[in-house]
């Protein structure tokens, strides 16, 4: 971290400011220029919250040259964090396939889209039971029975299940669940993502609509700060101008996270795109830049599907992209 | 609400449609064209999901005439909302100023700050006790104390208390708390804003990083639709890609929500701007705009802030904004 | 500036670094922590490219302390620039209203706009001969005819003219115009901006859809390094993710450019809302955050305009305004 | 087009309205509902100014259905655009890779990289000559003496050349240039656009920072209603709140715009991203999205390069990256 100082502060300003630093255990190193004094930290500066020295008088600007996340920093734990879920691995070099529907709506449904996604080659089903609806007045979600019905279609085809959790006090809804999600809306949802850091189980948090990459390793961080090292982080995207997908995904994300952090990274082409048209070439690009595999919505009846209609695959649709999918994951595996 | 149907879209498709349509109690009006049929429909389609319609392989487009919003609407409720909180009122043409730390720290600081405030004419006192920080290392606020500490301070001056909610769970601390703020971070935390309508007590919405009018405006009805009709709305900055400032105040939402909404209107000088400079100059443009009032930052030793200091107006300068707020308030006033 | 070397940097790479850089007559100040050595630059960093030497592969970062501009830094010219232009004059703690159509159509049209904006308290008369339209098909504007127009109209009315300027080539049409504006879309068309630099012509440069501050002030940089020192700033609405208004007008840039420039600046309240009834209020909110004026579209037949039609004001509602400016602007310097 | 009136329109506006539309020769059919009248615009629409109608006191809204693009409609021309440049063909299932350094600095550096690339596989040499920067105290490129280096370059290897024009004026400069590159910044300078159209060189347009695929589209449009069909669109990254990088790769442009329209797609990996890191995910992510090729930065000292050279690419980096290239492209197509 490095402290830049006004003009103007006096030796005796920067004798307070040094002492405050030094008390968070750092050593200050001062180099004085003809204009500008410069103090660098050095030691542990993940603690020290940038805005606190900002709002000293004598400070003109601070910098951070270190990251201020640890646990999920790749600097400090430098090999890849494989996370197991059931006999499937995420991360490693494996090509993990979340597939299933946006929303859980009936037994029919939910079993007919598992035996579809598991013959095609799916590694997880996906279906939501408690669901984030911007509207009041919209289908919320059939809640624990959904879970219900995801439980039997996980011991009907063996597939692991992901659905999303949104408020702590439903935590007792999914002990046995094998991989808790934490959606875009809710990356900063403190209290949540700490009881989520409670438990071992293994957490897919996707990146909010205009979250940082840093702020979200922060989140990741407060999971893996409470004791839960099992964190998938997913580029869902991003909030942009433009208006034609309903996101933008943002497919540097995969390598730079790749670069900032050990944890498993896998990308989301259903919601970023909010296009049907879009899953399949969105997919292979974020396989192709890297990441460890994909969430993608897949309904046996789009048309009326009670949520996320119009970017959800046919079975049909979701075996051809399996087959693509493992063509490019070959591809940039085979000249890595 | 007006349906576009593709060119290839059989008659069949057609009839189908209008039906499912018709299930919803709409009216559907045909007009055809030469390239393109469009059906227009009447009656209260709040309850529609343009998502599931456009997931319809008939329909090439879905646009929104009415807004998907009805207890927040001001086409249904023309007259202004007031909301009572003590013995003041926001909205009406009252001038709301809440001002005080971003945090409670110690009951010294929040007694100066409750007194300084008070004398310079605040009308209310905000101070966080949950505090929502992106870092897991920071200091995440006093917690239920920092509400006793909040309730000496009120019961000392007679301001009434505007706090931060984050976790539904905590419900049973505020109970006697006259404004419960709902953050940025947490304007679509949906089982939060569920709860919050259960309640009638008022509530100060804060629009999310990124969250659009209608959106923002679907997160009051969110907690409208359960019962509570005190709505309070804070324009606090949105996210875009200027980082000089920590986020851009977006003063046009006043106007634009004054039209769409009868909800009073407040701005957040403090948090958009984040920097101390800055505070005067944004104030003054939202109450030009025509908000019902401001809630900021003040603090008796903003460089020895546990948060936010930069952004945190010492008493002195909050005394010289309370006068030039009132003079713009009458000048705007006066000429309406 | 501050450079921060690579942990693995070795002692050659460092030396090497620090004679490449003081090549540019700066003076390098080395500081040496336990992780990183960091490198302060002393005198004149304006002319270092910070991504050259981003590219040397013993840097980690490079961090800028001062300004990359010169001519347009407040630091090097503490005292407020004010433009003359006719017999009006642009800062100072003068009022400008440049009002007037967004293109000139006819000579009916133009006149009957310069009479009712003069009479209303106009300062100047703004009117578009060359359009830079999105579509090829729109109306492109009269082009020098439209220019013959305005000036009649100042003849007539003794207002100064503003109108915009799209290619160097047309230079030879604008000799004797009072002040030639560069739209959002060429704020970065170099060539246009150095042969404008040639000129001593008034220049209303206009802040670029998605440029920050300081690539807006590198632009007028680019205007007064070639020698003309008479840029008027003005923001006009930034792209952002919300799509109710046509752009999100920034006020925060009024205070943020004071405090970094001596240049005058005004604000554009009919493009960046893009409706009519946003005008006032928009107005309103950049004089009380100290805009020295604004630009506003005027049409004595919106509902016929040839572009922009929706954001224009009748000459009645542009008459009510001009009083509520008067107001408000009296009511922040009475503070200030 | 769909207009939809106020509540409050007259038969009379609606009479006015209908006439008026008329006079474009589009037909006008009506649909009354309850609430609204809906009018429905069947004919050719492209010349139709939204604003003009939004203008119009008695009108609520106007949609588009019908894109206000015509040459540039993949609707009215159906089949892939294959732009010759040279023996060289860029769409049509090819694999273009335009390679080569950010500016021209020297014989020697143009001449080795041309050599260094041609050998790798590139298909194209590019190098700028003229340089759009945000600084005018940054390099601003060799001009014309830079076009005869080029010149040299293509003699000895055969290979065409792409680079930039930003003035209308510079033409004459160009009239053997293989590909005249329109940068970001250059999206909407209409008459350079125009002038463009006016030959029938190859034109690389870039889309802008903040600019939308429609708004990209309508500035291919301005240079294909001029005459000149060879366009070529390049993804280049967009402006948002991330900025870890410099710009984020919108990848979904690739297949958004190869259903919109008929034109060539390719990306550029390195302005997007700014870091040389991010050049390979970034690549094989645009081709694994469809693209048809990529336009990358190659220097043979990118730690002395005049500009970008964090993004620039080593020769033996390339080497790499074409192969990993021609995997990808393969497996895509395989499975197309």
């Amino acid at each position: 971290m490095i402290v830049i100082l006004k003009q103007h502060a006096t030796e005796e300003d920067r004798q307070n400011l040094i002492e405050e630093l030094e008390r968070y255990g750092v050593k200050v190193h001062l180099s004085e220029g003809d204009q500008r004094t410069v103090l660098g930290l050095v030691g542990d500066t993940t603690k020290i919250d940038k805005s606190v020295l900002e709002a000293n008088d004598a400070v003109h600007a601070v910098k951070r040259v270190a990251e201020p996340y640890k646990k999920a920093n790749r600097k400090f734990h430098p090999e890849d964090t494989v996370v197991k879920v059931g006999n499937t691995q995420v991360g490693g070099g494996n090509l993990t396939v979340m597939a299933g529907p946006c929303s859980v709506e009936s037994r029919e449904q939910i079993l007919a889209v598992a035996h579809a996604v598991k013959a095609a080659g799916a590694t997880m089903l996906r279906g939501g039971a408690f669901k984030p609806r911007t509207s009041p007045y919209s289908f919320q979600g059939m809640g624990p029975q959904g879970l219900d019905l995801l439980r039997e279609a996980k011991e009907e085809t063996g597939l692991p299940i992901v659905t999303e959790i949104m408020d702590p006090n439903d935590l007792k809804y999914f002990r046995d669940i094998d991989v808790l999600q934490v959606g875009a809306r809710n990356m900063q949802n403190f209290d949540l993502l700490k009881a989520l850091g409670k438990t071992d189980q293994p957490i897919l948090l996707k990146r909010g609509l205009s979250a940082t990459y840093e702020e979200l390793l922060m989140s990741a961080e407060y999971i893996m700060s409470e004791g839960n090292p099992n964190v998938i982080l997913c580029e869902r995207g991003i909030r942009t101008f433009e208006t034609y997908t309903r996101n933008t995904l943002d497919v540097a994300a995969v390598p730079v996270l790749r670069k900032l952090t050990h944890l498993p990274i896998i990308i989301d082409p259903s919601h970023s795109g909010g296009r049907r048209e879009l899953v399949v070439p969105l997919s292979l690009a974020g396989i192709a830049a890297g990441a460890d595999g994909i969430e993608v919505e897949v309904h046996n009846d789009p048309a009326h599907a009670l949520s996320d209609g119009p970017q959800q695959l046919l079975p049909e649709a979701f075996e051809v992209l399996m087959a693509q999918l493992k063509t490019v994951h070959a591809a940039v595996h085979a000249e890595a």
